[in-house]
């Protein structure tokens, strides 16, 4: 099978809102009238975004849930996405179980894949997404003010760190005492992006990001950008079961330096608190209050014994390495 | 330097036309009223698209450039383009060059960085490129007719398969007798997409596309979504000086297999000569008529003796191999 059958194979269908799909030298997208238009482009790389033993199907949900979750960030209602592919070679049941994967999440999302570009390579995922947002109703990272609350959502009986644990099992890092594997892995390779809670924050919070890289390297970039400080009640941060058995050091690396959570941290008022969990129910997600916007400069993480913790672990950086 | 550092210091300037740009999680975009949105991504991986010896500014041009080129068949104009970027490790030298030379492109054709990604990984560059055309004046490939004049775009004094025969003299398949080589590797790294010239040709060319996969694969897309077949003169194919001075076979190769010309190739109805021509001055770039759109399916190429080329070489595909 060639690159062009692949493609007609795998990643065409007759478009839905696009003027002009999958097929031509470029898609045609009519905006929607009164829109502003959020695009976010995210590269996956074997390796290191995710392993050589992932599930094919489990990494084209990824490959686009990460990008989704770029654009609930800044509460965007998702429209289309391209898709740039680099694989090895021409490997069927990759090819079914990634695109069955990707189609899944977007259906789940009624967002529609429009172009993009298959090559032989090194496997690797990129995908560029897009999105409509009122004009000057984005959330964004540089909004928060002093007195606000900070938030982050969770899943259900889970919260923050589940994903940097499965990793940290799986490369030897951490055990585990009982059979929560599955749970982690879930955590890892099925990130569930909050779009419809970003879209239910527009007009209550004044800054929001997702936690792809560790809640203390996501916060210090909202932080940094609002030119504020903050404080963080550690016993708040969300987190699984699986996760508060675990040693203290390995929690606090999970939670504080984590990475892959793909949840929305945001800042808001403390008269909104009964809105945002309206918002909150309303998108069928957790949210908990983590701490507090201050004027101070810098990230505090106050300890449960009330003392501020030295170091908290830091964010993650690819070119830096592991928190 | 960490990988924000490097997108402060390589890859941030102040957003232009973009309501938001580099720095958090979507950029924001105003569509332009009354347009409609074109979009491309290609995606360029070290030793399948480029050579490892590569000069990075040729390389930052040739990334954007071979995006560029998708938006010139489209007949769009360039607006805005998202960057992906794997890289092994921080290099200035590279990140530095690269830039440059994406950025030196951008600047020619008005076209503003708004966002993307950078990761450790093996070298690949994914581009997402944007553009404005307005409602149903895109340029596609399903729109030849037959009795359509079949046309290329060639810069002054080259011609097509340049690019592929500078590859050929690096691989020990062809040599050169003369000095040609800084010119067949200007062709290979350098490509100028031809935006003005896709852009003149709304309302006038019928079908486009550009010619990235080389002639006859390319001219294949046109001829199978257009439903119709073409007779090429092989003699009317322009060839650079150095490319002439080849033996057949090797001129075969590469003007009718050829790939990475980054030329377009359209067709017009006859009455549109002249206004092509005229398209073609105002865009300063050499374009010649090398064919017909014929009723019968397949595509002939006609060579100067008067025979029927028995087997073109077909153009690249990525998980077939070269032509």
């Amino acid at each position: 099978m060639g690159e062009f059958e692949l493609i007609e194979r795998y990643f065409t269908r007759p478009p839905r809102r696009a003027v002009q799909g999958v097929g031509d030298d470029c898609a045609l997208l009519a905006p929607t009238p009164g829109q502003w238009c959020a695009v976010s482009s995210d590269l996956l790389v074997e390796g290191r975004h995710f392993l050589s033993t992932v599930p094919p199907r489990a990494l084209g949900h990824k490959a686009l849930a990460v990008n989704l979750s770029d654009l609930a960030a800044c509460g965007a209602t998702p429209t289309a996405f391209t898709l740039m592919l680099a694989l090895p070679r021409v490997d069927e049941s990759f090819l079914g179980g990634f695109s069955q994967g990707l189609y899944e999440l977007a259906d789940a999302h009624g967002v529609e894949l429009v172009g993009g570009d298959t090559t032989a390579g090194p496997l690797c995922v990129g995908i560029t997404v897009f999105g409509d947002v009122p004009p000057g109703q984005a959330l964004r990272r540089d909004g928060a003010r002093v007195g606000d609350d900070l938030w982050v959502s969770h899943p259900p009986g889970g919260g923050l760190g589940d994903a940097r644990l499965a990793l940290e099992v799986l490369r030897d890092q951490a055990q585990l005492a009982g059979d929560g594997f599955a749970a982690l892995r879930r955590a890892m390779e099925w990130p569930q992006p909050r779009v419809a809670l970003g879209q239910a924050l527009r007009g209550l919070a004044h800054a929001a990001i997702d936690l792809s890289d560790g809640l203390t390297g996501d916060l210090g970039h909202v932080l940094a950008r609002s030119r504020v400080g903050a404080e963080i009640d550690y016993s708040a941060l969300p987190r699984s079961a699986v996760l508060a058995a675990q040693p203290e050091p390995v929690q606090q690396r999970c939670l504080l330096g984590g990475g892959d959570d793909y949840e929305l941290l945001f800042s808001a008022p403390a008269a909104a608190r009964p809105a945002v969990q309206r918002a909150a129910e309303a998108a069928r997600v957790g949210v908990i209050r983590i701490g507090t916007v201050q004027a101070e400069a810098g990230l505090r993480v106050r300890m449960p014994d009330g003392r501020v913790l030295p170091q908290p672990p830091r964010g993650f950086d690819h070119f830096a390495g592991d928190a």
